[in-house]
């Protein structure tokens, strides 16, 4: 029997009018969804399929559980269990489409299934979502590169120090913890920074400049850092 | 008079179902739609938008012209003579909706236009879209990151040497020239690296391993590179 397809399918960063047409379709087209976390009616991913969808809770939701540890072995058995569920939809031919927030590429709970998935030889199609940090330079009105500008995208939580600024823009994310190092960092060089939390959600609140940037800031924030001056007027922002 | 909104939009890159909800929203609601370049028809962004709305030339467009030239001072007086005419609209009081392929925070060539409409107190509104970097990374069915992982993204027309391997994911936009060079630095080092011509679009190409990749390439091509030895079974991808 011809094996069902799995579709990693980035649901975008929390506006539910940045899914993209391609999500939007194959989330109708499939009967079995896939999201992670135990309660899948609190992730953010449902939420905003659910708000293009609504008929999304009539169909069959596979919620796909991961224990917050750092145990690898804990990790690995989960990881496991959760591929191999999805595999015994596959193998009846039926597709399921797993929901990420942001891209699929980017830091994604996704990656271990798509990967175990492929070394199984299962087809897997991933989609692409509009990702977090470029939604968070877009509400800013500033630009993430430009000419021969340089990205640099990095795990804040994982960062220890902070040496030497590399060209162009530096993109801190889920820059919850050492703030105020990072801070320091900032105004010893003369940079400009940015802090957004929550982006494109309902609480979201942005910081402009490193004075305002309070020390401490949830999970789901991204800070920016530039060299170049900011040209923008914070008050010039309309609301959609 | 109230001033207009002008939408700088990004509508992703090459496949049309990748543009979000948000840009099919905006270009269908508002009845003037400005695009880069002389030939509007011809451009990329123009023909993606034109498959979601085939009422699009029924809209004023205006197209901006941009001289391919490095002199600086050309350039400027296109971007202020581009700039004004969208000014005119937007001082009557109509919405101006500009596109740009992938994402506007990425090496976009709106880029001018906002900060010149920011700077003379135009409202600005930017609308997310899906970058060619994520989009070639998950038609390769491969992550940019994961975990404490790292991406650097760097226009590669601009990098005139290679040393220093970043930690995680290098992203070389625009990898037309300097190939060899590159190849010659991946081999060196053992890296593992794909190259895609024309993402998503039908000319598509795709180029698995440091020997697969040629020495010439076209100017929308993406090069990645990682430390990480690939998992991809390349026959494994299913199309749509």
């Amino acid at each position: 029997m011809l094996k069902g397809i799995a579709y990693c399918v980035g649901v975008g960063c929390g506006d539910p009018e940045l899914m993209t047409l391609k999500a939007l379709r194959v989330i109708r087209e499939n009967r079995v969804i896939a999201v992670v976390g135990e309660n899948y009616q609190n992730a953010l991913a449902y939420k905003i399929a659910l708000q293009n969808v609504p008929q999304l809770p009539q169909k069959e939701i596979l919620a796909l559980p991961m224990p917050m540890t750092k145990q690898t072995d804990v990790i690995r058995k989960y990881q496991q269990q959760n591929t191999c569920r999805i595999e015994s939809y596959l193998d009846k031919g039926e597709n399921v489409v797993a929901l990420t927030l942001g891209d699929p590429s980017v830091y994604s709970s996704l990656h271990y299934l798509r990967k175990m998935l492929l070394e199984h030889n299962y087809p897997v199609q991933t989609i692409s979502g509009v990702t977090s940090f470029c939604e968070v330079a877009n509400t800013l009105n500033i630009p993430l590169s430009q000419w021969d500008g340089e990205i640099h995208i990095l795990p804040a939580l994982y960062q220890k120090s902070f040496t030497d600024f590399p060209k162009g823009t530096l993109v801190l994310m889920k820059a919850s913890e050492n703030v105020a190092l990072l801070k320091q960092y900032i105004r010893a060089n003369g940079l400009s920074a940015w802090a957004v939390e929550h982006c494109g959600m309902e609480k979201q609140k942005i910081h402009y400049g490193v004075d305002n940037i309070p020390d401490k800031l949830p999970y789901f924030t991204i800070i920016i850092v530039q060299s170049e001056a900011p040209f923008l007027n914070p008050t010039n922002l309309p609301k959609d």
